[in-house]
């Protein structure tokens, strides 16, 4: 094809790289400024569509299906603030190492910052939560402005999945005529093969390589982890994650116990059948426990920051060697207790150790762990039975969840009880949350994004806040054909702040804090066609019987399940306390 | 009361501060980190909180507040994506010249960029949108600090207010405890006076004055104004916008006509009885009429750039010395045919230019916008008889509106209809929309805050999809406590896109930009308690019975009008035809 004009040539040049280097969706919101990529995309066989109306439902749609994929998932806007709204999404991509590639299309510098309508100052919009920004050339079709063009759209692509992975904004002018209108003499009629859409091959192929140590390194830090007390801690994982072969290669290599964050990646899967996964650390890391057991000598920590604040403690008051390995350098561990910063890509590192390794690791210090674990396990097990509690709800989740399936939980309390209550299984459990920036926004969108990349059964388990913030995103399900089981944990408010100091000055704990709304959620699930189903909290098998129904049928379905979040705060506390006594005694 | 530490101190200072110097509501999203904000404003006796749960929600009902009266509403959130929330409302409120004061919580110095939980970069979050960015000091009890910290707060509001108004962020890190536990030795018993809550006046007192011009400038202005065929054209105002009073001053001291677009501030009230106000020019001034008119010889602009772009179109092919005059030198004018910046306060200008003027307006040149304004308003009210389409549903509104009210119009096209087909009235209208960056983010939201700031009864108009993108701002009906009666103009997905050559091409054309969502938005009423009603816009009887039922009844309704986009701009450019033919004729 001849494109019309330079906009047309200039839009589909660009789909046209990002889909030789293996785009094969985009989210778009429609708007006229951005109407060439938009037809361009629309025009592309080989990249799906998902098509939003809420900028922000949308950055976060392409967020939670990057997080699951590890793939880049553009985002198209117009100019204006619908680029502001993609904000949110574009940090927790920053801070969670989600590859984004956003493209907002910008009015021509000659009318920027003139009072021209919906004409705002877009230029590094996102400041430094970007890992590049590039205000486009303005579209012309000559071959140098064509190669540079797809030069961009290759390295945008690259910086994205580089390491760290992250959001990449270009910034992309427009002139009018924006649709695919004839425009005489706008496109040459002899430029290059670069110029056509549907070429096979990119233009420009990005390799890059990893940190990796070189052998006398490695044997130094093999030679600190021969010790017997050592410790794995798995972090939320950047997409793709620690590979579970090389965990479990370096857990049979060293007999260390691998403490596992439900966003680790590692928390689930059939390593755990070999593996001395942890899972109830947060449940029994007091320090009236651990104040009789030795320190462990050395700590390997992968991945971001725990989720587990009482692990984070523990992390914080033991004398050890730790030594933090991140690929991207960064610093993941703010109580600065970490010796060692080990720049290396985690998997290669703790395959190539497995190698160095001839098991330090004490089959006591291991029980120790394993016969903690098992005490939290079955003092919350036995609660369970007796007793109504949010904590419940995670836990029945994460054991009636079809095997494979993709779970999102939400922040606030929906990860720290997935965190404390769901005891690692050998399920295919892909766990994921916007452990980043830890906001509460996004959350259905994210959740969907991701359930739009897989054949999983997709769970979302999330609190009534977190529900109502991102209602908007719930309208992915019809329209990109996304089904979902969402378990609304409605405890009437922010049930988080039950457990900050600042429960016990009221005013203002209720009304600026707790924020009971009183919303009945269920003409949300009417508004978008959703099935809707109460439960209450103390009926565990009605809730049991209409998860297992959700999961087992058709369409999407919400599951609201009505709980106090003072009592279940009761009931955590009380695990814990019986945890705690039966270790101690 | 003597603080029981240092954090509660400081937010309780810097709370005092800003109540001294008038502030006297405040937006609140519940988070931890803002716990000593959120506590200090909740405190203070003379400062209304607004809870909100969704800041992106938060930030536009504060920028509505602000809107309406001028005066800064502050914004406080915690840290984390929360902040990124209010960039959408923040670029608004830059662009449209609204002063905000953003607060946002964040975590102290040593555990930013760590890993630490719910810890991004926030500084300088808002780029150039905001007129002045400050990380606050960390909160400690010295009198220098105190000082400094109410200081700060007395210039913030000076900067949101200032010329241009506009938004400023204040970064507040704070380390825990955050909530008002008694720390030992955090506050010393002998501070000054300034560290106390409850002082009567403004620790520090900003005055500005407004930029004037010289005599000798002012009467080199009014020659060049002495010609025969003069306009004034006011655009969309900043607040409080251009007085009434110096507008029909000087409309008498040269008789020049006012086209004054539905956001100037000018096309309502008093006044219309003494100056001759213009409000149909968008649809009457086709090139094929103005060709055979002369040119205006001098042309006055306030406010900003119109949102007609008929009246854009005339203003850039006429050879007329233009005046744009900002009193904050922008640059108001994308079709850069304005031959003059004048920078100074429109309203003092036109007051003291008055005094100056004899009366150089040409009747006859007077005459030929009138008569043209009057065959558009009668052409619109004859096709309103027998036509159902979106323009005579604004024409109703503004008819039938009480006396006074604040009408909302959301971008799209609500605010063209009410340009087009909302005719000049004695009324006190008073008019507003989200003009800046013309976003359909925040609408309903922006509309609420608008309406809490005043007794005024509240109408918005809104099209689908902006109200389907801030439906969360509808929580704030029952929460905030404020009524309005929201007609939603529903044509099923983005009905503008019509009036765009991408119509031709189908696809991407519904797929991608008209989006027909089939959303019945019934369900959303339900959600928050509000009445709805469903009108066909073929029955006009039925919608205006709906619309002064609802006006004149307690509560919030949602009155929803179905209508076809396509129609709706037969009907439009059917009118516009008509009044062509009558003005050639």
């Amino acid at each position: 094809m001849t494109a019309p004009n330079r906009n047309v040539l200039w839009a589909h040049a660009l789909v046209d790289e990002l889909a030789a280097a293996g785009v094969d969706a985009v989210c778009i919101t429609p708007g006229s400024r951005s109407t060439p990529l938009t037809e361009a995309f629309d025009d592309h066989d080989d990249v799906h569509v998902f098509s939003h109306l809420d900028e922000r439902s949308s950055a976060f749609f392409a967020l939670g299906r990057a997080r699951r994929t590890g793939d880049v998932t553009p985002l198209v806007c117009t100019s204006g603030t619908a680029a502001a709204n993609f904000h949110p999404a574009v940090i927790e991509a920053s801070q969670s190492r989600v590859p984004l590639l956003v493209l907002t299309a910008d009015r021509p510098p000659e009318i920027r910052d003139s009072g021209a309508n919906q004409t705002i100052d877009q230029e590094k919009l996102y400041g430094d939560a970007v890992r590049w920004y590039k205000d486009v050339a303005e579209p012309e079709a000559t071959p140098r402005k064509l190669r540079s063009l797809r030069t961009t759209a290759a390295r945008a692509l690259a910086k994205a999945t580089g390491t760290p992975a992250g959001p990449v904004h270009l910034n992309l002018p427009f002139r009018k005529p924006l649709e695919p209108v004839e425009v005489e003499g706008d496109v040459p009629g002899d430029l290059p093969e670069l110029a056509e859409s549907g070429r096979d091959e990119a233009f420009v192929t990005t390799t890059e390589g990893v940190p990796e140590l070189d052998d006398d390194t490695l044997r130094d830090v093999a030679d600190r982890l021969s010790e017997p007390r050592g410790l794995v801690v798995a972090g939320p994982a950047d997409a793709p994650g620690v590979e579970r072969e090389a965990l479990a290669a370096f857990a049979h290599a060293t007999g260390f116990p691998i403490l596992a964050d439900p966003l680790s990646g590692v928390r689930f899967g059939g390593h755990v059948r070999v593996a001395p996964v942890v899972g109830g650390y947060d449940g029994f890391l007091d320090p009236s426990v651990t104040e009789s057991w030795p320190d462990p000598d050395v700590v390997l920590r992968v991945g971001a920051s725990p989720t587990s604040k009482p692990l984070r403690k523990y992390l914080g008051r033991v004398d050890a060697e730790q030594l933090v390995v991140d690929p991207a350098a960064g610093w993941r561990e703010a109580e600065f207790t970490a010796t060692d910063l080990v720049v290396a890509d985690p998997s290669r590192l703790m395959g190539r150790l497995s190698r160095l390794l001839a098991g330090p690791g004490s089959p006591e210090w291991r029980r120790r762990w394993e016969d903690a674990d098992a005490t939290h396990e079955s003092v919350a097990a036995g609660a369970a039975e007796s007793e109504a509690f949010e904590g419940r709800v995670l836990a029945d989740v994460f054991e009636l969840a079809p095997d494979p399936a993709t779970v999102f939980v939400s922040n606030s309390m929906p990860v720290r009880d997935a965190d404390r209550f769901a005891a690692p299984s050998t399920k295919s459990l892909t766990v994921l949350g916007n452990r980043g920036a830890s906001g509460i926004d996004g959350i259905v969108s994210t959740a969907l994004g991701a359930g739009s990349a897989t054949t999983d059964e997709l769970t979302l388990v999330t609190g009534d806040i977190a529900y109502y913030h991102d209602m908007n995103g719930l309208l992915a399900i019809g329209r990109s054909d996304v089904d979902a089981t969402i378990v609304l944990v409605n405890n009437d408010g922010g049930g988080i702040f039950h457990m900050l100091p600042i429960e016990a000055f009221d005013p203002p704990f209720t009304s600026q804090f707790k924020t009971p709304h009183g919303l009945d959620f269920e003409p949300s699930a009417d508004l978008y066609g959703l099935s809707f189903a109460r439960v209450d909290a103390d009926d565990r098998e009605g809730f049991r019987e209409a998860y297992e129904t959700a999961t087992r049928s058709d369409g999407s379905h919400v599951i609201a399940v009505t709980v106090d979040a003072e009592e279940s705060h009761g009931v955590r506390e009380e695990i814990r306390q019986r945890v705690v006594d039966g270790l101690r005694g």
